[in-house]
């Protein structure tokens, strides 16, 4: 196990109704609050309502709404001149991971006079931020817990993260049934974001760091499991429930500190969104299993029974390339089921760009040295021209 | 899935040499030091002199020395008479749970007037308390990451918990080789502790809390195969590691929040403690498969079937009280394996006080009402008279 870190002092306020909680959580930062949201759902759902509701009079409520679901630079900078306008003392974020993320990016470019798009090229550069509170609409990105964002530069087709301790949630209000309206293919969306989140803390040259991956392999069983039942019964509380804790277990440091290494699925993916502008989770889908099969060799074919047996409760009993790939089919058709479109034309990808992307993704991560298995160019192009 | 908040601030220093940044880890809160732990074994193995040259003259150091295997009242209310004497900013905590339990006691009975027995009476009455760092040198309470405490009243032959928010160390160094040097008893002490409070959160009437179970699964899994690798090789890193951090998650609400229940093994081991003085995880140990295998009925079966399958990989196929008992038998086996004396009389506890001590159990405790399957005085007598 590698030396670490870990420390996330985030106060999770989980369950039904804990939304009661908003204004002390507030009140410790101040009277004047930045509200963050996305398109307009919180207005559909009623979210917003009891928002403006719970913060009375006794709140200063500026808003930013319109947060794009691959949230922009132009939107990150626009937040943070509104809040040294307003002289904003608490940030609260009520969606996904996309408006999460946003409002994070927005903390930190308060406080920093140059161009936020900077903190994507040196992490160094995120210091003092605004303190944030979220409320989460959606089981997937894990932000609620954890102090790394992704912004999208749309100029240059870029995707990239930032992330600093100063930008961890103060407090992170998590109540499932705000995830009861989440459409089907977002809900599934989520639970292979989640389910990434998982694998790509997972499969490391570290094997050493066993609790992690034990644990990682329990939420990742529970993933499997309810996400099903959310798809069938979306008002299903236990289900709802258990996807959203996992959410929040699966990126605040517990199956990922003390292992090294470069995360592959997401570097790939990262290109697919800034390029197409397609929903996060699916591209992962997409890619998790092709990028499996492609690393698939004699040194990490332990590793894949190890995840087919303990995930999937495939049999040990076998020849171990094939017990792997019968874990690498299971989450393909897991998948599947969930009715996640499974290649990229089908997220309107063609193959004109693949060459392209599989440069920028070895260009913008360290894939090429520092990954589970090393990917050069001509690898991520494979993946990519596998996933058709 | 209840409500719950979870809220654990701590920030762990995890692995070898963290120590060094002890200094930094301290000084926040002040130059005036208490510094508490046991019998002497950290002089022995040096952290004692490490910590000492690390502090030199920058801070100035206050010892309380001899802190007892089971902490006693007295030891608290001289500690907190030296935290007033000596203006103590910040405690430093070098040890096992037993010392950390000692030091988040003097840490909050500095800031009350009244007997610090009154803790154990009433939780309500731990407010303010000294800022506590910890140095751990056992893996086993999980106390380096939680916000609880135990004490013992010889006087009136009782040892009972404590603890707040407030209680938290604010920082916790764990360095897997400090733990090297612990003997091979109080290494399996230590183990079955740890497993102890996976099976007290996982055996609840809630079984909704489904990421939960999973994650206390893995974490069993982690120290049932790493326990008898540290035992034949103390010095094995990865060993040592993986139940290090075991120790602390095991503890530190992420298997507990979220189900409700009294914990039924603890109330009845800490009466053993109490009258007899005897090692914590030993008395678990003894306790845990009578205990199992007298609340396995038509409504309990079906979640010992699923502790066979998931944490000894039993296999599913069967009849259910039969897997149930297989279950049971291999942690007995796993505890006896890591040479545990399995019954009282081995550590010295005869047939005299057992109705006492049952009870008290059920005194001290919720167990009658609010256990995963209530307990009489007459089921804790039938559980002790099973561990013979």
């Amino acid at each position: 196990m590698n030396n670490f870190n870990f420390h996330v002092p985030t106060s999770i306020l989980f369950g039904e109704g804990q939304i009661s909680h908003l204004p002390e959580a507030l009140q410790t930062y101040g009277q004047n609050v930045l509200l963050v949201y996305g398109g307009g759902s919180i207005k559909k759902n009623g979210i917003y309502q009891k928002v403006m509701e719970l913060l009375g009079t006794d709140f200063t409520v500026t808003e930013l709404a319109g947060v794009e679901p691959n949230p922009r630079l132009e939107t990150v900078i626009k937040g943070a001149e509104l809040c040294r306008q307003e002289n904003i003392g608490v940030i609260l974020a009520v969606g996904g991971g996309s408006t999460i993320d946003c409002a994070k990016a927005i903390a930190a470019a308060r406080y920093y006079d140059g161009n936020p798009w900077d903190f994507t090229q040196n992490r160094g550069l995120v210091g003092e931020a605004i303190p944030l509170v979220t409320i989460l609409t959606m089981s997937a990105t894990g932000s609620e817990m954890n102090g790394g964002a992704v912004i999208t530069n749309l100029a240059t087709n870029e995707k990239l993260g930032m992330g600093g301790q100063s930008l961890l949630p103060k407090v992170s209000i998590l109540d499932p049934t705000y995830t009861y309206s989440v459409p089907a293919v977002q809900t599934a969306a989520g639970s292979a974001d989640i389910f990434s989140h998982l694998i790509e803390n997972y499969f490391s040259r570290n094997t050493s760091a066993s609790v992690q991956d034990r644990i990682a392999e329990g939420i990742m069983k529970t993933v499997v499991n309810y996400t099903p039942i959310a798809l069938a019964t979306p008002t299903d509380y236990e289900a709802r429930a258990n996807l959203m804790w996992s959410s929040s277990l699966a990126l605040n440091g517990l199956t990922g500190k003390g292992k090294e290494g470069t995360w592959s699925c997401h570097a790939i993916e990262h290109e697919l969104s800034a390029f197409y502008d397609i929903t996060h989770g699916i591209g992962l889908a997409i890619v998790t299993p092709r990028w499996m099969t492609h690393v698939l060799n004699e040194q990490t074919v332990g590793q894949f029974v190890e995840f087919a047996v303990n995930v999937f409760g495939i049999s040990r009993e076998g020849e171990s390339f094939d017990i792997a790939r019968q874990g690498i089919k299971a989450l393909y058709d897991t998948f599947t089921s969930w009715g996640i479109p499974m290649t990229l034309p089908e997220v309107g990808i063609d193959d004109s760009k693949l060459r392209l992307m599989a440069e920028k993704a070895v260009e913008h991560s360290t894939i090429a040295d520092a990954a589970f298995v090393p990917l050069s160019v001509d690898d991520v192009e494979a993946i990519l021209k596998a996933s058709f």
